[in-house]
């Protein structure tokens, strides 16, 4: 199963975080747009292989101590045809290291086209009589106001790929109270969510109890986490929010279980720009300073599970 | 504005059609593909040469009837980068022949990643001092669940760019109404989504007095439809399910204003694919066979608007 290959990279590791690579071009060492400029002017293609080129050099310094990574599609999509192209190669390049891609595409749509993405990120496409995956991710995140029929393509691909998914439940952003805390009955719309990601995943759990369908729950909210982690015992958690948005390694303590399992916590910003934290100003040092700071995040975390 | 555009668009084509370009490669003719893969191999890049060059088809068929196009993204997703390719040559295509672009993405996330994504497709980037617009769509889909904040970046293109958006309200599929239709007080969960999306968009009513943000509903739900064109008066509708998806003309009467005006109403595979309910069965005449049904579609819609 899936979410078992992710359980089991985290406790080789003895890390359950997944760093977000969101390369906004704001934020990367100026140095490698410069360079990839010189040779391809100021183009998208330029944009995309300093991108590339960023990640590669966060990949390697991160591969041996993390166990996932998450690129943020937006981050991609950005910078047009040519971002997605580095996305794409940034995702052979992290899985070539061992690393889980959970790939933040937040996708979710009826039953039809819910069915083209499933194919798109967890399956394949067939051209002629070539089967083509023309992503492979590992794990993608999906978005459910639609229902039950705008996820289950997703689910299908994940019981025959291999795959994994995580379902919005409760977003770390301020405004996540405005629709998924409204109170239905006796339930608040979050947890209706809970449910339904908990029955559309309960025939694909795995030997370490988890199932390949898990929540989205955000790290700055640590009483619904905690209240969540009692409810779904199956779920496994992809928890936002960690570091630049705000939440603590003491707020995430409830999203695990008894093993110290039951989540991995993304970090983006805080490990990918740590570099900007440093004295130096070039940026040349970025993949030490993501170390560094991936190092400290695991050790924080560890405090907790 | 940009919702004046369209209307526009759809006054001086008398016709309140968006043609869905979803050219999935299992239904389009297979003579297209074989010319690309005798170029090409059987590839990603075939694939999405032989949707181009159908859409292509399609546009130079349609562009004097139809107003607008809505391309689906996730039928270009599962083509890869390849697709992604095609699906921007595609929406530049149907530009340049004065057809509006309303490109079905159904983005939505944190505040800081749907600025990236809102940059995609209704802003630009810069590269050095170079600015770029990656897919300049006049018009994009979003997915209102993570509330304010996860929407806001989109309204502000709007503002700033003359672009418009639906905003996913209630949605077409059968299972819309798991979530959509829970009641939270005396308001469904659509009735809400409504209702914030009115406020997001009330600083952007044109002079045909529309909201350059307006709500995606499903014809399937004619009662809804008729419910939320009365209380929502400045928002325009974006109304797949027409055709394919069950539903007919008269269950969409309950959309339009007393001018004919107030929504846009989706048709794809009824109207792309319509080649196949003809006796060619080369598919060579799907341009011709995509204008007869559009053309008997605008005469359909017209009896109610």
């Amino acid at each position: 199963m899936s979410m078992d290959r992710l359980i089991e990279k985290i406790i080789v590791k003895g890390n359950p975080t997944v760093v977000g690579l969101d390369p906004n071009l704001k934020n990367i060492p100026p140095y490698l747009l410069e360079k990839h400029v010189k040779e391809h002017g100021e183009t998208l293609k330029a944009a995309a292989e300093a991108i590339y080129e960023f990640n590669v050099g966060l990949i390697d310094a991160l591969y041996g101590i993390v166990p996932a990574v998450k690129p943020q599609s937006a981050y991609y999509e950005m910078y047009g045809v040519e971002g997605i192209n580095a996305l794409k190669r940034t995702m052979d390049y992290a899985k070539s290291k061992g690393m889980y891609v959970i790939l933040d595409v937040k996708r979710g749509d009826i039953g039809s086209t819910a069915s083209a993405y499933a194919d798109a990120y967890l399956g394949s496409v067939k051209v002629g009589e070539t089967v083509i995956e023309p992503f492979a991710a590992d794990c993608i995140t999906v978005n459910g106001y639609l229902g039950s029929d705008g996820v289950l393509p997703f689910v299908e691909r994940c019981k025959e790929n291999g795959k994994s998914i995580f379902v919005l439940v409760k977003t770390s952003n301020p405004s996540s109270n405005e629709l998924q805390d409204l109170v239905a009955g006796t339930r608040t719309i979050y947890q209706v969510m809970a449910e339904k990601t908990n029955l559309w995943g309960e025939d694909l759990v795995g030997k370490n109890g988890y199932s390949d369908v898990g929540f989205v729950v955000g790290a700055t909210h640590p009483t619904q986490l905690l209240e969540l982690r009692r409810a779904h015992p199956r779920q496994f958690f992809l928890v936002p929010g960690y570091g630049a948005q705000g939440a603590t390694a003491r707020d995430l303590a409830g999203a695990f279980d008894r093993r110290g399992l039951g989540a991995i916590v993304n970090s983006s910003r805080g490990i990918i720009f740590a570099w900007q934290k440093t004295d130096c100003k070039t940026g040349e040092n970025f993949a030490e300073a993501a170390y560094d700071a991936a190092v400290a995040m695991r050790d924080d975390l560890k405090r907790y599970c």
